[in-house]
């Protein structure tokens, strides 16, 4: 039962590499989760109907834009859309019949094969918060980003046994510019960690820049036909789609390189006030993004993205972990289901300024519901504070622990004869107790889930430690992983020519901080 | 879409009721919950029918003790069962066919009928957090609990709108004697809030004098032919029944008040370290139990409880929000829907002990798995701390907003016209926002669940605003509540008649603080 097993040292190599790898602790990671759990459909087939052929009269009636983007109008204009200006009208049911050729389920892999995760069916695997520009942390309390947050947030997923990839944007290195900050992110993805990773989507260039890293490190033949990243493609919401992220979907599509194509709703803004009308305008969007990337190239592996929360209707504030936006998250994994797509939505989103309480529940309901509504791929799975203005350390490996919890979850129940214990019952009888009977004394050591992370110990014990609340707790836990923290191996030939491209491509531009 | 409405002032009564009433508030509170959205069935079919024939395999060859209560052994035997000494051997069968006689619903009446709660079917009915021992707050920390403090909850429960239950032991008042302090509980539910209450389990004697008091406040004929307690009934597991709890569940049977028959099992150490095994443990004695409830009156409405929660195996320490705490909840629940009976388990449990992230994350596992899990009675859904041991003021308002979360989920889904949002989609269009369309100006003011708690407000206005944590924003809410806490009118003379009761039963006793 026990899917986490202990570090184990490993050995290899040679050379300078066999004298490093003789202390090296290979941190051993949880496979990606795959459920033995059923789904929970909470909408009933009535609904989701209604929302399918209204999301078919959307893209007719209203259309889409496709932005600065004559390539995508004239791809569009081929397969039958009717094109008027930037506005793509699209026939009832040519976007659905585009997507038919998009996998159900794909493998994303990484440069340790152990850690390949798969992404479909009823799998789910998690990744890191993406995005913040700012960090957090007890001692520093709330500052801007550095190259140096970002490596040590690499460097904790690297070690946190319950995330099976290493993200994007883990946090925005501020310190360094703009248009050179993805190479260093690349670069700190495939050297501090072995887990799969996310490529850059802020430029099309930057797109080519992480297929071309992937090719240092996969080879030429896997980086261009088979994912070796899967990269996060927003669409502007409503039924916007810009030439900068479609740019980066063109180049990662016609590589093969997996991509999330996520409409990105603050609902009551970005769409309407209700879950079923939102859930209308996120499935309109998926089928138009899924369908342009088959048309770039049928069979590229894409996953149908919801990124959905509400607002808080007096402040205008985004809030997280509400009842509408599970909602949303049910409702679009079944949508995703009745494609046949992976389903991307969840995460360990939150609107609290700290890791305290508020931050939890948000969390938790989210993560919760991201579990039973079937999501395979979770995004900002831990770390995520403050409306995804801010990365916290802190948060980081409080979320890690709980997604031991999904693990858990997910496995389902044994009802073989070890399951039933039956001798248990027997031999313990009325009154009795169970610590030490024969059965329990088998299993113990795995029968529960443990945190790493809270504190289940007796109030007094707890007070002679210092009283410490989870912020504290975790806030250990963190200085402890880093000082444990040791580089996976990497060939150094592979490992020069990486360095060397990142300078290379550095040199060919002028920094830019805008 | 607002199951909240704003308090609203009420006036009535006559003479001095009338002049307090004047500035009376009643504080509303919402229905309880019904379910529009399915239960989650997380075992198969295949898993359940093993359980239930395990445990009739318990009943019949192990069997359950019946402590130091004759009357049972006499009843269990004319009922068939095979009595040696105190065990009971219950024919395959026998039990689950005496349990088919209680009802799979059944009203709790409260004082003010727009409080009355249903417990059965799709309902879900939320009580305050039961037992402990400790009260905690921001400003006075970690204390033994008087009856003082558990006024203040009753009145925090009053005022709580998602909160339908004023509970039992909301917190153990330590400063009255034990033997007497049963009466001012009942007493301070009973004239502090007018939601519906539970009886004193403590002593037979104590039972009794609860469905006295309910004479007096509800009238001879209606608190002994309906259910106006909900009393809770633990079962000393594994497979015990004492002559204490039996004793009151005999008093509450006879006069047809409601019990909820509970296991309560810390998993490990008084079941199986399994979790079907657990079940069939929890299956067994539940069936036992209710058929005993129905042996002393057929029909008397019983709940299926199960209170279960895993052990840290290292430590020994119960465990909270862990995940085979929320797969023995959903199992439990699949086994109460099959007997037809409601259930009764969750809340918002944890171990931690501060209301921190560890306490929330716990929480919200528990809170959202007794949501898809059918939970129709949930004990414990605000206050809970530190394993049971500590009512925490802070905890009791963050819990209680979080069960409008609940309530929103529940409601499911709209998919009429307005639900659809076409009229919005088509009137934003790309690129447009919702903000100010017709369909969201209909809808803003409900269209969102909002916290009562929580911060969602900008970095710099929380700043300004001190940069409270959820904590301190709870303690805020606290004193709030107090300042406008009135207390329900009452028939002057049913509030003698209560006083002098309580007076007259004290008089009768020589104090006992053991």
């Amino acid at each position: 039962m026990n899917d986490a097993p202990a570090p184990r040292r490993t050995r290899g190599g040679g050379g300078a590499a066999r004298r490093a790898a003789r202390s090296a602790v290979s941190f051993d990671t949880a496979r990606f989760i795959e459920r033995k759990i059923p789904n929970y459909e909470m909408l009933p087939e009535e609904a989701l109907e209604i929302v399918e052929a209204n999301a078919e009269t959307v893209l007719e009636e209203i259309g889409v834009n496709f932005v600065n983007n004559p390539k995508a109008l004239a791809l569009w204009k081929e397969a039958g859309a009717d094109v008027q200006g930037e506005r793509v009208h699209i026939p009832r049911g040519l976007a659905r019949q585009l997507c038919a050729t998009a996998p159900a389920r794909f493998t994303q892999l990484a440069r340790n094969p152990e850690r390949n995760v798969e992404i479909g069916g009823k799998s789910l695997v998690l990744a890191p918060v993406y995005g913040p520009p700012f960090v957090r942390d007890l001692d520093g309390g709330r500052r801007y980003a550095t190259m140096e947050d970002f490596r040590t947030f690499v460097k904790l997923g690297y070690m946190s046994k319950w995330l099976h990839h290493s993200g994007g944007t883990v946090c925005e290195p501020t310190d360094v510019p703009v248009n050179k900050r993805h190479l260093d992110m690349i670069h700190a993805h495939m050297t501090l960690s072995d887990k799969p990773f996310m490529g850059s989507v802020t430029e099309p260039s930057r797109a080519q820049d992480s297929v071309d890293m992937c090719k240092i490190l996969f080879g030429d033949e896997i980086a261009t036909s088979q994912p070796v990243m899967t990269s996060l493609i927003n669409i502007n919401s409503p039924l916007t789609f810009d030439d900068t992220m479609m740019g980066a979907l063109e180049v990662y599509a016609a590589n093969m390189q997996a991509t999330i194509i996520s409409p990105f709703i603050v609902g009551g803004a970005m769409a309407p006030v209700s879950v079923v009308g939102t859930l209308t305008q996120v499935l309109a969007e998926v089928l138009a993004g899924v369908a342009y990337s088959q048309l770039i190239r049928p069979g590229a592996p894409v996953i149908f993205g919801a990124f959905v929360t509400s607002i808080d209707m007096n402040s205008g504030a985004p809030t997280f972990g509400t009842p509408e936006a599970s909602q949303i998250l049910y409702g679009a994994g079944q949508l995703a289901r009745r494609m046949n797509l992976p389903f991307r939505s969840g995460g360990a989103l939150c609107g609290s300024k700290l890791p305290d309480a508020q931050a939890a529940y948000e969390t938790s309901n989210t993560l919760n519901a991201a579990l039973m509504g079937g999501v395979n791929f979770m995004l900002h799975a831990c770390g995520w504070l403050e409306g995804g203005l801010v990365s916290s350390f802190e948060k980081f490996v409080m979320d890690a622990d709980q997604l031991g919890v999904l693990h858990r979850i997910a496995q389902g129940v044994s009802w073989d004869e070890e399951g039933q214990a039956m001798d248990a019952i027997r031999e313990v009888g009325p009154g009795g107790h169970y610590l030490g009977c024969a059965h329990t004394q088998r299993h113990f050591q795995t029968a529960f889930w443990r945190s790493e992370v809270l504190d289940n110990k007796p109030f007094e014990t707890w007070m002679d430690e210092g009283a410490r609340d989870t912020q504290a707790l975790a806030a250990a836990k963190v200085r402890k992983m880093l000082e444990t923290y040791q580089q996976p191996q990497m060939d150094p030939a592979v490992s020069e020519a990486l360095a060397a491209f990142v300078a290379r491509r550095k040199s060919e531009m002028p920094d830019a901080f805008s």
